[in-house]
This record gives structure tokens, C-alpha cells and sequence, in this order.
């Protein structure tokens, strides 16, 4: 299985790290005997920066990722220079269409409404973006939901709901066992402190 | 307020996000008028690589970074080379004795234990290596707890602790309000799903 991260200028670090985290605990330690693997995508080569200014390697690009069977997609700022372009609209649709299970977090979601994915769906987002998720598409927006899963699409809430809705997709693609397995490895035991 | 994190090889690539997204998002959102500063400190120049892959270029290096005032110190197998070695403690006994606030994610606090700064104190780490804690010198350890807050040394649990720990520095160095607006810009309202 092949697990694409896709990293770009301006998304916000825990979008995508807090799935990595997830994702790649379980290729490592439940799932390598199934040829698990998680890699970063970025559109071109070259370093990427992130929203709070972590700077990235991205391991591959959209040319030479080749087939993935999940695509993780996080939000950010980033994301708001990405509604109206086409390009990324195609590359979305086609990894759809081929049959790549899409997975976003955060702002990400805007990025799927644009390119007419969620059309027809239920879908989430970041709170304060939940009435522009509505804007752009026939989508049916589900404030109150941590993740939305309708099967090809996944969209999660903001930011640190990408460390769930991965621990979700753990479950989904392998099992409730090696899902709670990661959740016990990440101590994923959250006390939030206010 | 300048507030760096520690990023070396090996280092689990939550342990330090976590609290990187939450500190950044307290300088950018709340802090940006007190001058509250995050930068990434590696020991030398060049490529980090995270133990679960992902490749970082540190924006300093231990030379160059200057005074901090903070310093969180992430976890991760590459923290096991880290035990004996005499340069890092000196490093991290000479930013104590600066008074910078020393703030271990994970294994991060078995490296503080070996350079002696845990003697006398209650610590934590993630629960596989709470026996070895305890191991490395006079050290109260505190298996139940998800972070432990010494004053001038803070250690927290596994990996996704770093999160709650960074709301609770957040608190003490800003205010609960502060950081009960960046839970809120984080949305960190965790629904673990399994």
C-alpha cells in the first residue's frame, strides 16, 4: 500500500505531520510486512515551507510518486492560492478516478470542493471555514463531525483531527487492533491541559 | 521570547510538531506584539532526517542560534545515540544554568536524565522507557502523569503529549487565555475513534 502526503508552501505542519505520525508508526511497526508505505508529494522538487515555517524535503513528486493508493491533503494557508487551479483540480480528479482513496484535513477540504469533488457529499472542514466549504459546491457541511467518511472521500476538521481521522483510517484499511496498537505507540492518551 | 526545538537524526517527527504548531501558532496569532520567536536548532548544518523519514532544514545550529529562552527537546530513537554523550550535556547543563526553560517530549527526557539534570526531580517520558528513566539517575519518575512541571525543567510523556505540554507552556508563559485560543485554532477538541 502507498501513501502519498502531499506537502506544499503554506500547509500547516500538524495537517500533515499528525497523519505521517499515524500513517508511518503503522508502516513501521504493524505494517511492514504488507509493504506499507508513506511518502511526501509535493508538486515540483525543491524545498517547501510550511505555514509556521518548517522547512520540508518533500520524497517524491506528483511525476514520479507514481500510483498511491491513499492521498493525505492538508489544509493551510496554502491552500487559499490553490482554489481556481485547474492543474491541481486534474491531478485530484484523476488520482479519484484511478481509484486513490482521498483523505483531507483541515482547509484541505476547500481544495476537494474546487475541484467539484465533494459535490453531493458530506463533508468538513476547519470551523472557521465551515460557511466557505458550503460556497464551493453542493456540499452538505457537517460542523459537528471530527471526520466525514463517504467511502472515496475523507475529510477531517481542523488541524489535530488529522491525528484522528488517521487513526480512523488505520482501522478502515487495516484493522480496530493495529489502530489502537499506534494509539498506545503515539500515547495518544490526550489531556488537554485548558 | 525566543523558543527553539531541538531537531536532530532519529527524532520522532510528532514530538516536536506537536508543540511546534502550538508555540507557533501562540507567536504568530496571539504573541506576534511580544516578539515571541520559534526556530528549529540542529548541531550542525544540513538535512535532518526524522525517524519516521521526514527530511528538515533547520532554520539554526547550536553556534549560531544565540540566547533562547526556551528549548523543547523531542524524543525518537535517535535519542538513544544522545545517552554519553558529554557534548550534548554540556550543552543542555549550560542552557539550564542560563535559565533557559528545558522542555523534554518523550524519550527527549532520558537525555536530560543522563546529562544529571533530573537528579532529585519527578520526570516523565513514553511509558516503554519509564524503567529506563528511572535507570539514569535520581529520578522520581511519574508514570501517570502527561507532563511533570519542575519550574526550571518540564518533561512530558510520549509523543503526542507534546501537545498538551506546549498548551501548558502557553498558559504559564502567556495565559490560559492565550492558550485556550490556540486549542481552539488547532480545533484540538480529540475524538480518538478507537
Amino acid at each position: 500500500m502507498r501513501i502519498g502526503v502531499h506537502v506544499f508552501d503554506g500547509a500547516e505542519e500538524l495537517d500533515w505531520v499528525g497523519p505521517w505520525e499515524v500513517l508511518a508508526w503503522w508502516a513501521q511497526h504493524g505494517g511492514a510486512d504488507r509493504g506499507i508505505e508513506v511518502l511526501s508529494v509535493a508538486r515540483h522538487e525543491g524545498v517547501v515551507t510550511c505555514a509556521k515555517g518548517v522547512r520540508v524535503l518533500p520524497d517524491r513528486t506528483w511525476a514520479d510518486v507514481g500510483a498511491l493508493d491513499v492521498l493525505v491533503y492538508p489544509g493551510g494557508r496554502g491552500t487559499r492560492q490553490q482554489l481556481g487551479d485547474e492543474t491541481i483540480h486534474e491531478w485530484l480528479r484523476g488520482l479519484h478516478a484511478a481509484g486513490t482513496l482521498l483523505v483531507s484535513v483541515c482547509t484541505g477540504s476547500l481544495v476537494f470542493a474546487d475541484a467539484g469533488l465533494l459535490d453531493g457529499r458530506p463533508a468538513t472542514t476547519h470551523w472557521s471555514t465551515l460557511e466557505r466549504l458550503g460556497e464551493l459546491g453542493d456540499v452538505q457541511v457537517r460542523p459537528e463531525e471530527r471526520f466525514v467518511d463517504t467511502g472515496g472521500i475523507v475529510t477531517a476538521a481542523g488541524v489535530s483531527a488529522g491525528i484522528d481521522v488517521a487513526l480512523h483510517l488505520v482501522a478502515r484499511l487495516g484493522s480496530v487492533d493495529e489502530a489502537r496498537d499506534v494509539r498506545r505507540g503515539i500515547q495518544y492518551d490526550p489531556k488537554p491541559p485548558v
